[in-house]
């Protein structure tokens, strides 16, 4: 049955890519509101696809925000093992679409590679389990194991809706072991899987100074500037050391053990390699870790916008009545994302001076986790991998975040296994988003290895 | 004569506002390249104008950026002086358009006021001596002094051409005064002559960190972003006392008299109107300085617009390539701005991290300037504002800058006067500028009287 599933994967590589082209070409932007519909359109073609490849039901369930793809195959039987496979069908926003090599929307081939938003994150990636559950059923008309699909449309946002769903939907989701392929792989021929991932606290500063925007030669000199405020607000955030200086901050993060440190420092890891992908001459990050250990394993801080003041062409000598930026920190365990934010919210305003007005809203969270390398299912992972790429794959931390793994921890009381297929070099939230087509298809593969793996 | 000319103006003042409300509705934004045919549309409708009130010369002239409208009338003959009234026919930005309570194209009467962009920066200022000229023209055919006009364009953008076109037309352009209504006067019903203006200096810094956008959760923590990078140089451009910060900025102040702070301190200031003015709790400045020597008579620094990164709704987790603001320097004599923006881009590019790239370029750049107040041409406009509004002026100083009085001095060999009629709420370089339409009136006889003063 196995076999039959790879073959008719390896022959049906063309259509596969096509499929794939057709989903990505729905511009589903979580975070405008414009794209709403285009949600709703990404959603209905998910569920009307998975019904068309054989699952015994899939549809489009509502939530307080933007809807979840649900589908099923139960034929395996109770005494069979359940796969739970979650991903998102929703993206990032395009811009700056000027960068972009190719339309975003219209997914375009090129070399190895398939360019178009969403090819990497995730729809490329949750579409893979999609065509290896394909594979089985139009071959033998079966599958290994049971296979449910939660597919969701508010990942890049942080929507608040997913937790909910899943506790009110926790009997119908029900299954032995989460799989998800929304993280990534140190290079195109090691595969990996992540056991570590960090949470999110994504706020927006408001800083209010003049209630209107000002001549800066009448009142400059004597009116608290918004931008230079937020800018000092900003510039205290993080010490010369790359420390963060929120009081509390670091108060639950779980100290780094020797041997973890050890693995991470065993880790293949090409500073050089790093930079020029980043495209910076040198790294810098918190004193005392090594960069592996910055981005995967510390908590860090980023804006990620600001804006204020007049920021069109040449010289308006504006004194503006406002500034804003939108800043992120990334969580490790044990960090609370809504204790963070607290935290954030009670620096900003103590520290912002008493001549403008702050304020600090949330717009996103996500708790950090950890998943337990020792697992059953998390070594069937790592075998399908093996037989998939031909080499044993590298137990990584990731810096992002899949708040969800410790929603299905919590609310399922099941573990994931979290099979990356993205490369560094994807491109992930940034123009030119692609995804390594051989990976693609391995992945396919690795799919069904996995399931048969797990069936044993 | 005066008294027809006075009795003239009077007797039309709806067409004078009307005429001012079609100068008004010519978009001349000179900052923006858009309003191109605009700028070239106001340069025609004002030397018509000059034409059709009965100027002997009026002519649109090309420089090597927005035209100057120059015109003449000099039937006075070489023994009567010459004034050159300067002025300029471009206006401000009108963002941001949503706080407009009326176009700010359609120029609309509320109350006493008359609302628009370039109602009072500088349209409806530098009108009233045109209107003045006309009324002296229409009612008895002549001037009692020889008057000659210099329009320009590009004044809210500091554009580079206006020196070299006074410089290459000096012979044209030769008077014994330069009459200006740029400025403002302290209240509706005491007027003033502007002894002092601050000169500019109008920077913007880019900083680039990565070459691209990056995911902040796979490269956050480990490559310096450049919004943090931004925050730290502005944040350091002062210190907690309001000083600036950057090395040498203050070498060339020259001090503050202790006459001239005495005359300051006796100016009449109300700080709470301010305050509720500028809608701020409190004022905020350099230490040891009153506020109307912090905003007349000290150099300042201010952010006049800041982006970077992701500006649109929701959280998208990007640690962004690259963040840029505008910062604008008012220098006070004797700073030089070519010199301050040594100064600053030195300071910017060594206090940079060396994980960014950083540039600094010049906008924009003008002189400071101070006016003997002694002179016969200052006497004798204090004496015209007496009688058009019934107080003797006060001396100010302005924190604006007019960089041209500066070159003025330098090439023609002449002082100018600063005969301003704005007021502290007229909104320039903001949503809802006006002009209080008694002022505008007063104006126009000012100038007639300021004529009749000149000749005698």
């Amino acid at each position: 049955m196995r076999d039959q599933a790879l073959s008719f994967a390896l022959d049906h590589q063309d259509a596969q890519l096509d499929e794939l082209k057709e989903f990505l070409s729905i511009p589903s932007i979580s975070a405008q509101p414009q794209h709403k519909r285009d949600i709703t359109r990404a959603a209905k073609w998910l569920a009307a696809h998975l019904l068309s490849i054989g699952m015994q039901r899939a549809q489009v369930m509502q939530t307080s925000g933007h809807p979840v793809v649900y589908g099923e195959w139960l034929g395996a039987g109770k005494d069979k093992p359940t796969i739970l496979v979650y991903g998102h069908y929703d993206v990032q926003p395009e811009d700056p679409l000027d960068l972009w090599l190719s339309d975003p929307f219209k997914p375009q081939v090129r070399g190895q590679n398939l360019y178009g938003r969403g090819t990497s994150d995730d729809k490329g990636q949750v579409f893979t389990h999609v065509k290896a559950v394909e594979a089985y059923l139009k071959s033998s008309g079966k599958l290994p194991v049971n296979v449910k699909f939660i597919v969701e449309g508010e990942e890049e946002i942080g929507g608040p809706s997913l937790d909910p769903f899943v506790e009110a939907n926790a009997k119908l989701l029900a299954a032995d072991v989460v799989l998800i392929s929304d993280t990534g792989m140190p290079s195109p021929d090691l595969p990996a899987l992540t056991y570590a991932l960090r949470g999110l606290c994504y706020v927006e500063v408001h800083v209010i100074g003049p209630q209107r925007d000002l001549h800066s030669g009448s009142f400059g000199g004597a009116v608290y500037n918004p931008i230079q405020a937020l800018a000092e607000i900003i510039a205290g955030l993080k010490d010369s050391r790359g420390h963060i200086t929120i009081p509390g901050f670091y108060d639950r993060v779980r100290p780094l053990d020797p041997q973890e440190r050890q693995l991470l420092a065993q880790t293949l890891f090409d500073k050089a390699a790093f930079c020029a992908e980043a495209g910076v001459p040198s790294t810098w990050g918190e004193e005392g870790y090594t960069v592996l250990e910055q981005i995967g394993a510390r908590p860090t801080l980023d804006c990620n916008g600001i804006w204020g003041g007049y920021t069109g062409e040449g010289s308006k000598t504006v004194l503006p009545s406002a500034a804003s930026a939108k800043i992120s920190m990334r969580l490790v365990p044990d960090q609370d994302e809504k204790e963070i934010f607290e935290l954030i919210r009670a620096h900003v305003t103590r520290v912002a001076p008493p001549q403008v007005k702050v304020s600090v809203r949330s717009l996103h969270g996500g708790k950090p986790a950890v998943v337990d390398i020792n697992g059953r299912e998390i070594q069937a992972a790592a075998s399908a991998l093996e037989r998939a790429f031909g080499k044993r794959p590298a137990f990584v931390r990731e810096g992002g975040s899949i708040p969800v793994v410790t929603t299905f921890k919590k609310v399922l009381g099941i573990s994931s296994v979290l099979m990356g297929l993205g490369l560094p070099d994807d491109n992930l939230h940034s123009p030119n988003e692609k995804i390594y087509l051989p990976n693609f298809y391995r992945g396919i593969q690795a799919s069904i290895y996995f399931m048969d793996e797990l069936a044993q």
